[in-house]
């Protein structure tokens, strides 16, 4: 019975997620969903990627955290349309649900975004359990969380575009095996996209950019 | 209706745990809950506690993870007894429910147990939502994962008796603020106990047992 309200629940969501998506279709947005553990450096890498995008695009982004708006804050010295959904009046789940994305994009001129930034909750789970109507699903997999991660949470990998590998200027003091964990995410997902990036050395962040343009181009410029 | 089943399935798994820590007390076992992010160093700070304790205590461990059994066979090399819990048959639960942990601790001879660890699942949400029947619930917040986490994920730090500050050997790579963290920590469990450890320097290793020692003594030696 329980399990029976679940997948009410999921297909629920799944329909509005497909309802954004053709949404999103129709006004030329690119919508990207960043998922990661606590930490792992989605908003840094968020930061960076506004900072790289900003000349020539215009930039929205849904903030979601439990509480607080702290990633929002940062966030807010750019010129980009911010919409923060905090999840503890909705009993502080730790994913983000497509109807709230649904009502958070109502906050902005749809009409002028090229880019949809969706910051999911800090969770290697959860999110990935629930479509946001993001085209593509990114995930930020930081060093210092280990090897085996992908392994352990598989199904955060297995429902992503692109992994982005974080912090990799720690490679040297944590003696951190990349090959391993790139090895370990191609068990889960072969074939995916996999990017090193450090927000510190700027390693990596023209390929993302590069992804991310060539990414909309397949969709909206053919 | 929705939430009136989640309070179902909240307060039969809280009679489990209190059932289980009842079990507990008469045993003479001392059972602690680590819960953290993924990669926070659970199993590494396990390792080191286990190495602390051994020459003086018997010790069990129940290992959840979602999948895998990556952390059990590393804790393997020690002379402890170890149960598995994978959450992948149960939907790929993101927390240890009581039940779960009451099944698995049939695995031991109980006779014999000084300390139970329970390494939950790498999560900062779902574990502090669902009782263990553990004594003690301890955060293990890394360095890595920023100064705002007690902000952002609250109730973990709030179901928590003692943080354990991990790999804090980083502090000058990483340029953290460790008291801003310890602040936040106060700001959402005001005098909650507080120690800055070091797997690799081996950085208030020393506290961690002494302080799990005592606990144990205040609670069966009275």
């Amino acid at each position: 019975m329980e399990i029976k309200v679940l997948k009410k629940v999921m297909s629920a969501n799944d329909a509005v997620a497909e309802e954004i998506t053709g949404f999103f279709n129709e006004k030329g947005i690119f919508a990207v969903n960043l998922m990661g553990s606590p930490g792992s450096g989605k908003t840094t890498m968020l930061e960076k990627t506004i900072e790289m995008l900003l000349p020539d695009y215009n930039i929205a982004v849904v903030e979601g955290d439990i509480t607080t708006t702290i990633d929002a804050k940062k966030l807010s010295r750019f010129p980009v349309k911010i919409a923060q959904v905090n999840t503890l009046p909705f009993g502080g789940e730790c994913h983000l649900e497509a109807s709230w994305i649904k009502d958070a994009v109502r906050e902005f001129d749809l009409e002028t975004i090229d880019f949809l930034f969706i910051e999911n909750i800090g969770n290697l789970v959860c999110p990935a359990e629930f479509k946001t109507g993001a085209h593509k699903n990114i995930l930020v997999l930081s060093l210092p969380e280990g090897e085996d991660k992908p392994l352990k949470y598989p199904l955060a990998f297995q429902v992503s575009h692109l992994v982005l590998l974080s912090k990799v200027d720690l490679i040297d003091v944590l003696e951190y095996d990349v090959e391993k964990a790139e090895e370990n995410i191609e068990k889960v997902h072969p074939g995916i996209d996999k990017i090193q990036v450090s927000s510190k050395t700027g390693k990596g962040i023209q390929d993302w950019k590069a992804w991310l343009t060539e990414q909309r181009k397949l969709l909206f410029d053919n």
